[in-house]
């Protein structure tokens, strides 16, 4: 009963409990649980996806470390979504929670494989979160808006998106960990201001796939008003697009670049150089 | 290893044997099965979706009755889907594979219930598969044009396309096995020529969903136009839109009448009265 932490916490007990192993041990990988006990998910919060997926992420306090685990095991048995259980939550986390999926939605998008089916569908869940979600901002208590953007949020992460892919890319959800646990930031605002910061650093890279994102989501023709515009539909929705607007400043950005060597922050298609860590976080200051 | 005949019988097969109730008494509902032997699909024709999902549709020649049973027993456990297992699939049948995923969509489509994301999603698979389906069929070796239209048949009846309704409507099914049992028409021949014929009887009765329909698949605005769009479509695969194609005349009216009577031939949405049923047949023929 909860959202995404709650949810993904319950996950890890369940193999724990079922199998006698530490969670975190389960984690590290230092131990392969191969039990679960059933896990029913109440879905509290629209953005995680973790209802209707065999992972989860769990955060570390004593180790300084965020890291998600995946197994089929922790797929829930049932979960129940109901969008009238997510009309209490306030403005800036169904914010949040849009910007968590559209973040789902990407790193799938340019994960590897291109297959144009599901290129379009991932297109369609980011068009329809963009649709609706500034329309339940206005208007909290929409139970037919939080219907929407929880389903939404559920097809962002129920492997949908990841059908005949390799896998998705993971670079912006690594650091935006990294960002969390240093600073205690939303997950969701992680995003906004990663996303961003990401697709400056890869737009000479991948000029193809962020012009084909702009064309079907945006309308747009270039990288460059491709970017522009997700970074006005975040500011649209009072998601942070700089580090600073957290007050987080330059006097930060060592200590930012060496957390996220630390833990290895990179991507899964797109791999990061140190190099790129650093850039990465001079664009988001 | 097979297509969906083959598959949809191993899985009545593997609930029979689990159980030990007849195979006929479980899709009969006289006998509900509580266990199934894991069923491993490798799929050999891209059309029906049994590949991930828990249906089967058994045709019964003593009784005359061509019927389907839903349960989560009968999902497979694994599901190979490789493009190459069907390049050697006849252009004919490929195209009655399009027409069949095509009508899987519809089907969902037109059932109760419009999440706005999913009717995008819908209408994505339809248009993926009318995009890549007659390039396909101009190069029937391309695996990766395999690839795609494989893609499309599986997510339009795994589920995907009927998150967040209560059902779909499946009437043109309902009425396609009852062809297929009167004159040995493939199934996918059936449809196209049913669709035709069930969308002009609807056409004033849900002419907002039909144009919603024409609009984003075919980029046209209206009833008819929609019609004659997807009409034409199934005409350029070369799949009949109309029973005579297969030489079915009208003196077989009264008979097709009947045997849709006699099975009670619907639709779990816009239900069909025996009114219906006899339109139905008058434009189909």
């Amino acid at each position: 009963l909860g959202g995404g932490s709650v949810i993904d916490s319950a996950k890890i007990m369940a193999l724990s409990i079922a199998s006698g192993y530490d969670g975190w041990e389960i984690m590290n990988h230092k131990a392969k649980p191969t039990a679960s006990l059933p896990v029913v998910c109440v879905l509290t919060l629209a953005a995680t996806g973790t209802e209707m997926n065999g992972a989860a992420v769990v955060q570390d306090h004593q180790t300084g470390k965020k890291i998600g685990y995946v197994t089929d095991l922790a797929f829930p048995v049932e979960s129940f979504l109901d969008p009238a259980f997510t009309v209490s939550v306030p403005k800036n986390y169904t914010a949040y929670g849009i910007v968590d999926l559209i973040a789902h939605a990407l790193e799938a998008y340019f994960g590897e494989g291109e297959p144009p089916v599901i290129d379009q569908i991932t297109f369609d869940i980011i068009k329809d979160a963009m649709q609706w979600g500034p329309k339940l901002l206005n208007d909290l208590d929409n139970v037919e808006l939080r219907a929407n953007i929880m389903l939404d949020a559920t097809l962002a992460l129920n492997g949908l998106t990841r059908y005949g892919k390799k896998n998705g890319d993971w670079a912006v959800h690594g650091l935006g960990h990294e960002i969390s646990l240093l600073f205690d930031t939303a997950h969701g605002a992680t995003l906004s201001i990663g996303y961003i910061a990401w697709l400056q650093l890869q737009k000479d890279r991948i000029p193809e796939r962020i012009i084909k994102l702009g064309e079907n989501v945006f309308g747009v023709h270039t990288v460059d008003e491709t970017i522009a515009a997700l970074r006005k539909f975040f500011q649209s929705i009072n998601s942070p697009v700089q580090l600073s607007e957290d007050g987080i400043g330059i006097d930060q950005r060592q200590k930012i670049i060496d957390q996220m060597h630390k833990n290895g922050v990179s991507g899964m298609h797109h791999s990061l150089s140190q190099q790129d860590r650093e850039t990465i976080v001079d664009f988001m200051l």
